[in-house]
């Protein structure tokens, strides 16, 4: 029985791939520090579970397609606070922000269409493209740069007659790059000369650093009807397991229009959308604490990285990821490596090796993604162990 | 802005098409008996409700693509009580029946590709199969015949070098019909011979009257890599609110290949999961009352509908649907009219126009499809205000 071509194309998680080589290591008696995975492991609010807690209702029905009011109405105030305006008929709630970016691209791309996107990127947005058909089209950003964005001539040397859109998340996963102001003004100018949708996926907005400044792209009144804003509670609140997000923009017209694909999987599940609209309730305090312990562990991370000889990053100002190139032959051997054959003192490091967040054969051989998603301690034994793993390595590879 | 043509050539639900016609008839103060809906009016279990409030984690973290394990197991015990025995590679949790449908197509069809279904169907397989660009072919089945399948020449007559599956739903939906041992073996010889698949929707199964004997996809053994389940707990359960399903077969590599589709989402809700898993301990008698009461509401509403001069349809033996031709000049005219012009005693009843369940243009026109999610004497007075609906309309019009 031969299934189809499209999803034997589609590649399986490489987040996941080396899964099979950590669960070995620890049947081994090894501790594996996680650091190849986004799920962070901060408190969820108490009004989630409240929120979960409240649902009383006889008959569990299907809801409104474009989602229920009270969270709809969440969202809204979530996003006053923001000095970002929506209207009801300008947002449609998502089974996550995954399920949000595979709508934008549905909703403005065709089959065959492009969609332009810095490299590298977070990987599944291989696989929405994947199930929409659309080819990704990358120009890539530098370690070495932060990665943050090129010329603007390199960017639009990309577009073909069949580009339709650019997607970026900022602040940026796997990077941890935080747009300035020009460099989202500059998407806006080539999404506004060439005719062109802005995907804008936001999902780490509360993570931003060092007093940053940041520039939702919802700032930018006059390409207002291009921006797709995408959203999710999954790391606001350290709620993941909601799959709970948006999509919204001031096109009134093309929120209508996705309607149709909310109407078509019915609706979001009850229960989640209940509890998630409570979460508008979440302390201030919650934030501040979030916020000032990620930036302590991007500090401490950075740190420890600084420490290794030979390499290269700049610190990240955003999100709770790094990209790093190593002095090393081939990262995912690398990783594998550490995972089968080596240890100190039955500790391990588990990464992300970074080829699988790139679009262009050949590039991210030698870098690999960290979630800085651990306690302070477990990330400076991590940095430790990470060290000796890339001395111990070299002297045997 | 200009939206993709995939996305402007989507249908809004014809559903939902009258939905404002009910609001502004209700907001005069009539009321609206709605028999257009899906939506159970049954009491869900009370097990999910405390699956729900069991979850007390205090991290809401990301779960397994393929679904959580205890509802895996519970969907395993499940089928085993129906003779059917699945082992854990066989099947992946998906957001509802909905995300089941859509994978299913998505890898076992192309771009272009066609699927073969009966006409009426359940209008959503067009959007599903829209989203995935794959064409809908359909054959006729007929209210004079109880929407039985016609002979194996007029189906195998549609197969193209295009065609890579038939998809049914069994028990029907919008039909109520139930599918004897002939029509599924036919199907599977159908799907042997031309080397197709055969997605079976059976997310109606509970619901067989006049104990009549149900043959689900599943147990034809010989085609068991072809067969694709879909199933869901929404109508089993009254839960549709939680947007839990399933998809399911015993060719592992298919699933295997799905999985992708899964990892794209990363995974479905968790608490939604656990409650669903807590379904499993719903007792035998919750089935039996509930099958007794929707066999009851059959009786009464093909009473009612035997008893309108004109109406041709034969008594439905499963789901809680039935499509019925009227003696109307235009279905959907008819259900506006009853909507924005009628009202008997300040009543008045809502249906969905058949139209929108075929794919074949011109078809359905003077047909509804009837939900029967009401209880009896609200049925009762709803079959009374339909015949006086009918002769009240061919009176004026």
């Amino acid at each position: 029985m031969k299934v189809s071509t499209r999803i034997s194309n589609m590649q399986f998680s490489p987040i996941r791939k080396l899964a099979p080589y950590a669960n070995e290591s620890k049947s081994k008696g090894i501790h594996v520090y996680h650091l190849n995975i986004g799920q962070p492991d901060i408190k969820t609010p108490d009004c989630f579970l409240d929120g979960v807690n409240s649902y009383k209702e006889s008959v569990l029905k299907y809801t409104a397609s474009q989602g229920m009011d009270c969270l709809l109405d969440s969202f809204i105030k979530y996003y006053k606070s923001w000095n970002i305006n929506f209207e009801k008929d300008e947002l449609l709630i998502t089974n996550g922000g995954s399920e949000a970016i595979q709508f934008a691209l549905m909703a403005t791309c065709d089959v065959g269409d492009e969609v332009i996107i810095p490299e590298p990127f977070y990987t599944n947005y291989n696989g929405f493209s994947e199930v929409a058909g659309v080819n990704v089209v990358s120009f890539s950003t530098k370690a070495e740069e932060g990665f943050h964005l090129p010329k603007k001539e390199e960017i639009v040397s990309k577009i073909t007659p069949k580009t339709k859109a650019l997607l970026v998340s900022n602040p940026g996963n796997p990077t941890g790059v935080v747009y300035t102001y020009e460099e989202m003004r500059m998407l806006a100018d080539i999404a506004k000369e060439n005719n062109l949708f802005l995907i804008a996926d936001e999902v780490y907005r509360e993570f931003v650093y060092d007093n940053l400044k940041y520039t939702s792209a919802m700032y930018l009144e006059d390409v207002k009807d291009r921006v797709i804003l995408i959203d999710s509670i999954s790391k606001r609140y350290s709620a993941c397991g909601a799959r709970i997000g948006l999509v919204a923009s001031k096109n009134k017209e093309l929120i209508h229009e996705i309607l149709k694909l909310c109407q078509s999987r019915l609706c979001v599940p009850t229960v989640e959308q209940i509890a998630a609209a409570n979460l508008i309730n979440t302390p201030e305090s919650y934030f501040k604490e979030v916020k000032a312990e990620y930036e302590n562990r991007r500090n401490i991370l950075f740190e420890g990285l600084e420490n290794i000889p030979g390499v290269i990053c700049k610190k990240p100002t955003g999100a709770f990821y790094i990209v790093v190139k190593l002095p090393v032959d081939n990262a995912e051997k690398f990783a594998k490596w550490m995972l089968q054959d080596f240890n100190y003192e039955n500790k391990t490091v588990m990464v992300a090796p970074a080829e699988g967040f790139y679009a262009t054969d050949g590039l991210g051989k030698n870098e690999i993604r960290i979630s800085y998603c651990l306690k302070d301690e477990d990330l400076k034994e991590a940095m430790k162990i990470l060290k000796i793993a890339i001395e111990k390595y070299n002297s045997v590879n």
